[in-house]
């Protein structure tokens, strides 16, 4: 049973600090991987502040994990040792229910096992995530990742990448599209990169003038400034899908209103509270559609990193020590990251030296 | 140039009386229509009594026209004097537009005309609608009915049965769809008859017990009570398509829950008051959608009458005499009809004859 060590938050108003614990012990199926670089989701800070409810602590966050396999189980077919891979959101579902049948583990009636802070399977226990130095996943949940590539700037694709592209291939989008992006964030940042290679035409909308040069540099061929009431008026009936990444309540009307007759607008943010009430009015004068979505399936997952391959896509990062955690967080709080953070663990290795 | 007499309402706050007008005189497209029946639906009260805004007085209501065809213009070759023909809420549209090429005259991006209480673009007057003898429209705009048909029945159609037809066929609904259909009035009916028509497994949401017969003969495979929380726990995660036709502010969650994974809910109703704010999380856990629907394009209303035609579907309906408009009005607000008035204009020469 390997020894790994990680960071944890111990209780909701607590630092994330140093953690020793036991993985499982590899079962036959498992792959045993030393992770190389874990992205900061914000999602992470949620939990290990227990902002969503339902932490257990300690909590060792982080579902952006790229790494190299160590090990693996007897019956392990598809990765061997050595592989560079990759592990995103979840690590297990129920593989019975029809959701799972079709690839969508992401939708499992049962809820999916999430890489952190739910109950493991295979031992009763919790579940611990990338902030740490290795992982035992079962092969099905493991992705494959191209070693050439920028592998901290891929560790972001398994979640940020994934939460944009599935909506954006469900929705098929692709040439001839008109894709509008709400929000330039970690999210909305691969959103422009995916939906331009994907072959769309695409307009970041943002709050802030500061980004309209970095919209453009990601790819956007245009920006608007969401305050900008003219700007906002003149793109009315234009788009025929719109990616909006914001998680703070908004005005879901405001941009509704930018789709053209039967376009859909995907929220990937869940606010802390409601937005304002959409429009009926709005959604029935055009057949327009407000829809969900979350992560993708594994096979999707797979895909998406083929593709973002193919493309030479990966996120625009900030590489930190796993030390400078708690100091991210606060600054993922102001928006001040362009546009993720990715612990690099060999910090780790030194963190343990020195505990 | 046709003399008309109808009911027509002179203020906000005034009871529907006998009016007599001028109709435009033929144009070389226009079709020259004695109306047999009109329905009523609650867009004329609303406009009526102006809770809407923008009524102009005096008003003429009603959209769900069927009559006979007493006169053609110059130009006219698809209708003949004597054909039997509907008129619904469309008497006009831009025709330039990419809605309208699309056959979208509903999604008009200059706005349709509509057959009352709009612009009509030949005069620069207002259009009068179906409380009256007769209507002038251009042939663009009329529906062939089938006189075999129960013509009082049919005359719903025009606008309940397109408002529900149109979001079942747009969203597939067919054989091996699980379809629920929410609220048991005008639409309601309407919208278990045609979806069940289309082969779907329909399922009726009401919160009247007293209505689970009649849903059921109506052609509903089940009924939920919305009010019982057991049954609506039993049904979520199961139907693919939800028609949701109640106008007035509810929680949307209730039904979203119950959609399968990338099952749409169909809003149909304009609320005066906004929906509580649906859970984005609902939306994000089964990629869900909600979207709105307004009646339908010309092409597809035919569409619509010739399918209800073949499957036998006209409205259940009470017929009325155009002197009863008032109390009708009432009773309708007590949602104390089944399921649509229908007046019957021979009464309206009664009239006539008296004023």
């Amino acid at each position: 049973m390997p020894n790994s060590v990680g960071y944890a938050a111990q209780g909701a108003d607590k630092p994330l600090e140093y953690f020793s614990f036991q993985r499982r012990a590899l079962g036959p199926r498992d792959v045993h991987i030393d992770i190389l670089y874990c992205g900061v989701c914000h999602s992470d800070l949620h939990l290990a502040r227990d902002e969503w409810g339902g932490t257990v602590y300690p909590i060792v966050p982080g579902h952006e994990i790229v790494g190299t396999i160590r090990a693996v189980g007897s019956e392990v077919n598809q990765y061997q040792v050595g592989d560079t891979v990759g592990v995103g959101c979840m690590v297990d579902s129920c593989r019975q229910c029809e959701n799972c049948g079709d690839g969508y583990e992401q939708y499992c009636d049962q809820g999916f096992v999430a890489t952190y802070n739910s109950e493991e399977k295979q031992t009763g226990g919790v579940t611990y995530g990338g902030y740490s130095n290795n992982i035992v996943v079962d092969q099905d949940f493991v992705l494959r990742v191209d070693p050439k590539l920028d592998l901290a700037g891929v560790a972001p694709l398994l979640c940020a990448g994934i939460t944009t592209y599935s909506p954006l291939r469900h929705w098929k989008v692709g040439k001839g599209h008109k894709v509008a992006v709400v929000g330039l964030g970690g999210l909305g940042h691969m959103g422009v990169k995916i939906a331009k290679a994907m072959g769309a035409e695409v307009t970041m909308i943002t709050t802030s003038e500061s980004k309209v040069n970095d919209a453009k540099r990601l790819g956007a061929d245009a920006v608007i400034i969401s305050r900008d009431k003219d700007a906002m008026k003149a793109a009315r009936n234009s788009f025929d899908f719109i990616l909006n990444t914001v998680a703070v309540p908004h005005d879901l009307d405001a941009y509704s209103n930018l789709l053209r007759r039967d376009g859909n607008m995907t929220l990937v943010g869940i606010p802390a509270e409601p937005h304002p009430s959409p429009s009926v009015g709005v959604l029935i004068g055009k057949r327009r559609s407000i829809s969900g979505s979350l992560i993708g399936g594994i096979a999707e997952t797979q895909e998406m990193l083929d593709f973002c391959a193919q493309h030479n896509i990966t996120a625009d990062i900030e590489l930190i020590d796993m030390q400078e955690i708690n100091e991210a967080y606060e600054r993922m709080l102001k928006s001040d990251v362009k546009y993720r953070f990715v612990i690099d663990m060999q910090s780790l290795a030194q963190a343990a030296s020195q505990s």
